[in-house]
């Protein structure tokens, strides 16, 4: 996978990059990145890349021009279309579903504006996405897509090892993980559950899927509402909870 | 405010934060920071800060010791009770409410596990908040605390100038933002609307009230749903989008 970041702050990048699991996959070869600052391709002559808004207010806007032509550059000679991202909190939420759409792609690129609007005939005629990583107010995109390149690089084929993606792979199905607990049993008083240390198997997952269903309940009821609950546990959460009703 | 964040990767954090409002706000004084790496606390003779679940399974889990021992290390000398927030999938949805509320602390206590599950001691008795700041699966909790402590620092007093806090704000008002141009009028065949060159500022205001209603209408019907729309702003998406009845 190739992934391509526009942004005027590339060195933001770079701790997050030249780290853990991004670092390995980068160096295995699973994905190459790139950063170009749009700067570099404005037309202004005082090397401006944004403008006062028309119709008046406070704030300043990224102009078309740029942006326009670093993307061009960047996927000229892309074989296939690239996919094209704009980092905003008017875009669609991001979720699990989304990162395992754009883990399929073969070219990223990603526009990261920093405190300012975007002029809209970015959206309307660039991006093919635009993607917000939740609901609340950011200095830029650039964490917006370290967010997003973190969770699609993960999924790439061979950059997890089993150890890695085992325990949180359980929120893609839907519900909320289940407590883990490892040694001490003991710890400064505060205790493992019983069942944890029985050695009885069958006990255990069903304690484990228990949890999770009734800590789903307990803090993410948007969650449960769209998980396909079996009879088993409808009645495991009656039992649990008798409110439910 | 203090800001400590305990991880395993604290190169991680270096880019965001020794840039643009991070690095000034830190500059300013606005709030001070400290990379704990908890491996420092762990009594394990080989370093070691994590261990098989109970119960068997893949994964590894980290272990409560260093993790309460690097808390109480940062915590001894804060004279108000700290915040200590635990990053994981299975926290409250992160948003621009909580970002408020956490502004107001002294002392904030991120906690950034890395693949691993943690022991739900640390949840159960050392933690006051269990963060997620979204529905997707990372490499860890350093991405989420760096997400986190954006939001939460550029509300702090004077870290914003007035050109950067305005663009953005109307997010935090419920709705989404309207759109933004700004020159050239035609950029290569795409135009303004004439509205907005138009010099009449109060149709200018109505135009991007209204666009401001539609596009939330449009994108994300789950925040327009908890919007107290006036009696205005109910006419205008009739009479924009009749399907609305």
């Amino acid at each position: 996978m190739r992934i391509d970041i526009l942004s005027l702050f590339p060195e933001m990048f770079e701790g997050v990059f030249n780290s853990s699991i991004l670092k390995k996959a980068h160096e295995n070869g699973a994905f190459d990145y790139n950063f170009i600052n749009f700067r570099d391709y404005t037309e202004n002559k005082h090397k401006k890349v944004d403008d006062y808004p028309y119709g008046g207010g406070a704030g300043m806007v990224l102009t078309a021009q740029p942006i326009f032509d670093a993307v061009a550059d960047t996927t000229k000679n892309s074989e296939k279309k690239a996919r094209v991202v704009l980092m905003c909190p008017q875009g669609a939420p991001y979720n699990q579903q989304k990162a395992e759409e754009l883990s399929k792609e073969e070219h990223l690129v990603f526009i990261c504006g920093h405190y300012e609007g975007y002029d809209e005939r970015i959206r309307e005629y660039l991006v093919t996405d635009e993607i917000s990583i939740g609901d609340y107010v950011l200095t830029g995109g650039e964490l917006g897509a370290m967010v997003v390149v973190d969770s699609v690089v993960r999924l790439l084929p061979g950059v997890l090892g089993n150890e890695a993606s085992a325990p949180e792979d359980s929120f893609s199905h839907g519900l909320l993980e289940h407590p883990h607990y490892t040694r001490p049993a003991n710890f400064r008083g505060m205790e493992v559950p019983e069942v944890l240390t029985s050695g009885n198997h069958a006990k255990i997952e069903e304690w484990r899927k228990q949890q999770s269903l009734l800590r789903t309940q307990e803090r993410r009821k948007d969650l449960l509402a769209t998980y396909p609950l079996s009879d088993k546990e409808k009645e495991w959460l009656k039992k649990i909870s008798p409110k439910l009703d």
